[in-house]
């Protein structure tokens, strides 16, 4: 089949790739795909992978186990950790931190820029047929974006600061604004801007940040500027939440959080189900954020286009 | 009246210190007080205070307000935070954050080393006849441990980690052991060693502690090296609690707190009435830790005796 290959940092379209037949686990035809910095990270060697990237899709269902024969043709999203059911963390109730765990299109396990992909059955959730693919695409960040609200009680009286407003934090600030809490997001790009006013988002720029400030504090820039700014904003006893890996260390001084005793809160991978329910009643629209699509056969400059400063959502076409 | 006065990093004994008149607060007679790292910080340059340092102490009351009069000659320990009342922070209920707080003996507000300390009312709390000088000298470091459990939920079926049973460490571990968690402890010294042991309280060495396996991790040495072994034995979504200021940058990866989902806790005064009635019940003995008493003609030396590596508690009889 064809699909994306990375290898040694580098991307190739390839045409010879064997269709993907791992046992006991559905084919699922990829239908679109996005693109995320955390491919685009890859590429970069923030993480090593060889293999098929891309972890973002909504396709259809080609292959399946007989339990599930109904589902064949119907389409799916799928959680990206594909998980071993046994370690401590699965028993624990923490799949998604599997110690065993693959992930789609990340750590051993090959990914969505292809026509096919597998996963477990237990992996995929249908999408209502009044989901579009355009929306459907969206499902892993939304879920990303509700995981903050599945490890921190949001309360509607909160002040709430989001420092970042590009592909995941455009998903996060539409989610934290359904809370009814006092939202402000920090946006550079105009269009990020314009996205966020046109829902009704309040802005705060950079500068009018105040100390002290907020009940809770997003930080989706994955910048050590984007940190910093944040970090001083949380009022005592505020939650700091860390949405966004870093690239290398950073150094900041620990006491202030001790004495102003704060909570930081690491977030990763969140929930597909309540994303899909948010999508199906239109609460939230990610297809605004898409800036630019391709084929599959033009996915090496999808992710050229992604790379450009301010880019919202790239997505591939894999039909 | 005689004092211990801080000046320009400097320790000298004063005997012509005026007796502290603040309108509006009771004057309490010094008995005892306990010299605390935070007070060995102070003298190194870590917080620029002048004047009289301390904040651990048990004394008498010596002059108080017509609506306490009963509580002359009654024995009291203070909370160390002195509110406004007014500001965000005390009417959001957290006093202790203040944003025009002082602080005894570390922040414009004369400590303990002293035959007499000014405090407001609201901050005193009778000391139970049961609970001796010695025992009560240790609430606020005790309040302090039990902060933790203020801010974080302990289950009893918890693994714990603790690193460092220092002054502070013995309190976190004695209260921590109360809460029928499985905990284990970090001690470098054979003197911290044996007050553990003695409790049943379960050691761990450093080489032994194993990464990802604890639900909570106390952090209380300070040190860089305390914050990376605490760091490390984190399981996913589990919860590392800071309960120590940190003298500069500390440099780190906040990646892996993304990917495990870690919570960090900055944590620091705690609550006074349950540590008073932890020690009437003799649930916990802190007097154990006592390790030296001088006089406070002599507390220059106390503070040279606490500076001693694994020491562990010096008072300083004020009487």
């Amino acid at each position: 089949m064809k699909a994306l290959w990375l290898e040694n940092q580098q991307l190739h379209l390839r045409e010879d790739v064997p269709l993907p037949a791992k046992p006991g686990e559905a084919l699922v035809k990829v239908r679109m795909a996005g693109v995320c910095g955390t491919d685009l990270e890859m590429v970069k060697g923030y993480y090593p992978f060889t293999g098929i990237p891309g972890h973002e899709f909504v396709g259809e269902v080609a292959r399946i186990d007989n339990s599930r024969h109904d589902w064949i043709g119907k389409r799916v999203v799928g959680e990206i950790n594909a998980t071993c059911g046994t370690c401590e963390q699965c028993r624990g109730g923490r799949p998604t931190h599997c110690e065993r765990r693959t992930v789609l299109g990340i750590l051993n396990r090959d990914g969505v820029f292809a026509e096919y992909v597998n996963l477990p059955l237990e992996n995929l959730h249908l999408v209502p047929d009044s989901v579009s693919d355009e929306a459907a695409v969206f499902v892993e960040p939304l879920a990303a974006a509700l995981e903050i609200q599945q490890q921190v009680q949001i309360k509607p009286t909160d002040r709430i600061l989001l420092v970042g407003a590009g592909r995941l934090g455009q998903l996060i600030a539409q989610t934290l604004a359904l809370t009814g809490a006092d939202l402000r997001v920090v946006a550079r790009h105009p269009l990020q801007q314009n996205l966020l006013t046109k829902r009704g988002i309040k802005l705060v720029d950079e500068a009018d940040v105040q100390p002290w400030r907020y009940d809770v504090v997003v930080e989706a820039t994955g910048s050590t500027a984007g940190f910093e700014l944040a970090r001083k904003a949380i009022r005592p006893r505020g939650t700091f939440v860390l949405k966004s890996t870093y690239k290398g260390d950073i150094t900041h001084n620990l006491s202030p959080v001790v004495v102003d005793e704060i909570t930081i809160v690491g977030s990763r991978c969140g929930p597909f189900a309540p994303a899909l329910r948010l999508l199906k009643n239109k609460e939230v629209d990610p297809t605004v954020l898409i800036a630019a699509e391709f084929g599959l056969r033009e996915s090496i400059k999808a992710f050229d286009e992604a790379e450009k400063r301010g880019m919202l959502k790239v997505v591939v076409n894999c039909q």
